[in-house]
């Protein structure tokens, strides 16, 4: 009798590691499924292949998810601005869209009858998995052990070591993911609300005090929203010719740490309704964010900004809660592309001891140069009305003020 | 034959000096108000007041209108954590309100026939000041001599020298505006959007490279999303017991401006439709803020923190836009205020380096804390649901989607 | 050894009458409650009573809620204008909530360990019934037996006979539910979405053609958005002094329901994220908002209006989805509160073959008689301004236009 | 010397012809343009251009611009459900702008030095003209006699007939602005706010009394939101095929109009912030949104409705106001056309005294359906959830409530 077969996301941590052990000996073929999305160090990709094969896969998987997550989500949430609760440029729902999205990929063409995820059930990944897979193959069975059958971490150890496989004795305060938008630090301090991180929890930035006396200075240039270059103020480009679309990011984020900057610790409502603490390193969106939202500040009307932020959080929110499939995902990406028309331009930005200072910005677009055009400076006359007009303009504004004093003094009889 | 009264908003400054001269010499009879709104240095009411007499001024009022631009204004300021253009907590268009009232005030108890301001044609706050005129005096005459005839600054300052009054020979490149709230810098590398401010324009912050190498850590307390108290890590108190209640963002304005923060350049449309960019200082509102704004995360819903940004945005931007008298205000006033009843609790922050770093925050009505006393932790395991509970849930999740895309995919005939 | 206690919302109909059986089977001391929202016609309380009785209810209690369901539902949701999707106000949602509320008291009051209610699995209310429980008394055990064990009618109309209980023969095509704010017709026709209700369906509306040709008017009159008076055109009262609180709505149910007012069809999500559709005749309510939002549009600004709208939206949609205790209710419903502050005056509405005519309003804080007592009249002249400041207007208001065609046609070099 | 060249927007009516008149003998050459935007009863075009040539025009233009209007400005209107304050389809605000283009345009071609247009200054119509000229055509000129100098209808009356030219002696109560999307009647009744329009008042809409006893029912059908098919029931097209966009529109306006159905009165703010009142017919718009919005609750996600409500309200609200070059129009008609990818099917609607009563509705992208053929049908079981999975779901519902609970019930000590 053939096996049934079953798909397995697979990252080599304990998790999934149990989970590959325990669904073979429940009878599964296991097939494993690494997704990059930006959190595989040089080479880790080949021992996360070693470590399943030893753990007994029936065939291994690796998918470079990483220009995808790029251009289907990092752009967005740049265009957006996007800033979970005010501050965090939430990394990991769309991750798990994306890495859940190829895993279902790779089960319907092995043609799989399950899919397995090693998500407890005390986030919100075990639901972003289960809406991605749910959507994209209604049949599909799913099976997260860890979550399902609410396991320990000791319990996991034990089932390993018992059958001979070994387990990393690093039992660590933290639990780090990393992916090319941002490293999240869960754990240790974070489960409290009073106490910081400590300094040797966060794994790539520097810290205020470590980051060098001088900041450094960049130029990065956008087209319709998207980052298309960033060079330092001596014109020498951060990425070469030709590199992937995510090269710009990688490279921000590197220069950003070293000069302190990218910490944070997020602190919001899970999708369960709970709140939850947990740390950030993302020195490449913040600084991109930071630079997008000057040149719109020079480009877009203020209703075009307003409503653009309203629906940017909406767009933003909607990822990290799982709602992947609400067809207003097309609608808002289509009102952002639109609102990008003409956010293109350059940015200047310096890097500094843990602030990202955006020293100005420049547009074809710019409407500081078409009101300039036009004869307007601020702060002096302007040619495109008399005082005259000026002084009526602000008779006129206060009409309805004055109405509506004269309308609130009236008393019922 | 008695002549006119007009009561003149007078700071001492050169248009506002042309302005009272002037009027004299057209027959009014001129009484002077000097609102105080943070921005007098120590001693300088009596300069002005000098100044106003020596310039002819028929009668001189001193009003300190700081307790009540806190009370109406800065706290609502806060509560709805308002940054205009994302960036920029409004400083001048709510002085501006406050400051007419109060000469309408004078007008009005002094039996005037009309008020004059010193604002040009090409900003908003002469639309700020006659909205305000208007609706609380509107049958009194507003004469806004440098709008209405557009004057330049030579013709005024010649006016006066050819009268015998000195006018300061500062031609300084920057027009400063100080405020409790924070300090605007407009002209010099403002007129244009690519560079910033030069180092000597800011008035009383320091640069990054000048604050000191440690930083401080403080604890800002709130009650009701008001803030009540600060202090630093080892206890003392930034404040005197009976201090005025603007006295903690004065002393934060101090100590920020030593550690470098505060600093920012703001651009943004003006009420006529123009844009604007300006530098500024306010460390002060921009500490409470980020302080405010976290322990609003650990005390709010996340629907909750959502509306209110998107109210509080509208009603800092009105504010900003002279919009004073639309009922609306009120209506979000009360919204405001309703959404502060469990905004209480501490705040640890630490300004360094032009950085506020928010370290944590505490409150008796933490929904981290009751979910823990429900039995979640995030991360780990809850009481609260089981394992066949979070799988059910996250299938249930799910169902949305699942329906959207069966629906999507259906093909008209 | 003591049987542990249940309260089982109680309403006689089949789903009740099952549970309480089988709950009593099962070993439980099972008390009943009847919440009365509207929905029981004259005398009905006692013979559900009778029926709890005859079926072994160890104590019956009828709870009399129309006056706390009027006063803490009806009369937000007149003040928030709310029809879902655009067109139904909400009736079962929020009777849910107070229903629930009602049970849960009763249980706490007589110490019981259990609450159950009839809901099957596949609507909201359910989840409504639970939202509830679950807050007001988190430690006690919830059963909804159709639901828990996704019961068909068939088998609990056996399971009660054979055992003797008479179950009424009469199997409708619709479930109807009866309730204050209105009553909906499930099932039928609704399962579809092509076909509309048959004139059968309806409960106690008339048809179109049914209705007398002549109409009849109303003058509605409101104090802060609530009405406090009906009367005909001829200064009859639709009440008796000192009626309930809701009397007005009965009256105005049974008035517009002469006259062909106030049936529709809703079609909206449910919570778990499908699609319904399902009949309601709501003339009492549906003629109050009509009347309700003509005040405001005299006594309300623009921005009141438009905001309101969608936080009321957002209001109404929170309670039918089962949302009542995130603390963001409290804040939509100041401000709610704060809105109302100047919606007094009369309203005169005629209701006619169907439709609702609003004729006229009147307010001592409208206004157009504001802006006339300003001199103001819409197609005149005006005496608050003149034709040169017109004309200066309309110059100004055109700049940002001008100046936003001019940034457009920048061309990127 | 040459003469200065200017186009008058040229309506036939009292105003227009008073300024052809009175600018001729002011020296300029005046050309007069005649837009149709649907409010030229057949062969009035001729007599206007009669009247323009008896008035001195040196040269007449007919701009038909029905199809125009329709394809940018009411397919959008009824994408984005626009009722101006929740009740009036915006006629008046749109046409403007499409005319003052046609004007502008004319004024272009013919090489004129300036553009004149009949508006008073009391109402909205002058700043849409001029928004619109100044966008357009930055140095053109801009004269509006009857706003500039506040001229009365009485005046312009003796000022045409001491020159010999025969005024209309027809003084009606009522100001008609006749259009495709609807026809205002302003004045009268209106200009209070408690009295209804008269009966005489309405120009082509049945009373509820005479309309036919029987109603008709329609089948109306959309592709992307777009109507594109009328037919009775028994199949009968209402248009031609072939015919212009508009046509279904117009059929619908006479069809509606027969029965009772499109009267309103609108009251709402104006731009300069009085309040105005209007009564108007528009039963073809009010059929065509109540349909199509039909459409949208069954094949729109709620998400998608709820914002895509904001966002029309927004829109529209902006066209109204004469906001015609923010850029964010673009950005909202992006969002606008995305959302309708799905809108298409049927609509049954039945138009009966007065009421336009919406039957059914079906689609290829029907999420009932959808729902259906997932086994989910409202009020029964589901296939796609067992008992148990909605228990659960019920329970993880309650959880934020619970912890909202929780934390409220916290006291500060």
């Amino acid at each position: 009798m053939t096996k049934r077969k079953i798909v397995l996301a697979f990252s080599g941590g304990l998790d999934t590691s149990y989970a590959l052990v325990s669904l073979r000996e429940q009878g599964w073929e296991v097939l494993t499924a690494n997704i990059d999305t930006g959190g595989l160090h040089s080479g880790e990709g080949e021992s996360v292949k070693a470590r399943a094969e030893e753990l007994g896969s029936a065939g291994h998987f690796i998918v470079d998810a990483r220009e995808e997550l790029y251009s289907r989500v990092v752009t967005y949430g740049i265009k957006a601005n996007y800033l979970r609760n005010g501050g965090y440029p939430s990394c990991v729902g769309a991750e798990r869209m994306i890495q859940a999205e190829k895993v279902v990929q790779v089960a319907i063409e092995n043609g799989a009858d399950a899919v397995a995820h090693g998500s407890t059930g005390a986030g919100a990944d075990h639901v972003r998995y289960d809406a991605v897979i749910r959507a994209l193959a209604p049949n599909m069975e799913i099976i997260a052990p860890i979550r399902d059958e609410r396991l320990t971490r000791e319990f996991e150890t034990s089932f390993l070591t018992e059958r001979g496989f070994e387990v990393s004795a690093k039992t660590t305060t933290y639990s780090i993911n990393e992916g090319l938008i941002g490293t999240t630090i869960g754990g240790g301090e974070t489960y409290g609300s009073w106490e910081y991180l400590a300094e040797s929890a966060w794994t790539y930035t520097k810290s205020i005090d470590d980051a060098p006396a001088d900041g450094v200075e960049l130029i990065l240039s956008f087209e319709k929203g998207e980052v298309v270059a960033a060079t330092t103020a001596d014109g020498a480009a951060l990425t070469e010719a030709g590199a992937k679309n995510y090269a710009i990011l990688v490279a921000l984020n590197e220069l950003g740490a070293a000069h302190g900057v990218g910490r944070g610790i997020h602190m919001g409502s899970t999708m369960v309704g709970n709140l939850a603490r947990v740390g950030f390193e993302a020195p490449g969106m913040l600084t991109l964010i930071a630079a997008h939202r000057e040149l719109e500040r020079l480009t877009l009307s203020n209703r075009q900004q307003a409503t653009k932020q309203q629906l940017g959080t909406t767009y933003g929110d909607l990822l990290h809660e799982a709602v992947y499939y609400d067809p207003i995902l097309d609608d808002l990406r289509a009102y952002l592309d639109s609102s990008q028309t003409r956010v293109t331009g350059d940015v200047r930005v310096k890097l500094h001891k843990g602030n990202i200072v955006v020293l100005g910005s420049r547009s074809p677009f710019s409407l500081l140069d078409a009101a300039e055009r036009q004869g307007v400076v601020y702060g002096y006359g302007s040619s495109m009305w008399t005082g005259e007009q000026a002084r009526a303009f602000a008779h006129m504004y206060a009409v309805p003020g004055a109405i509506a004093q004269a309308a609130a003094s009236a008393k019922p009889v």
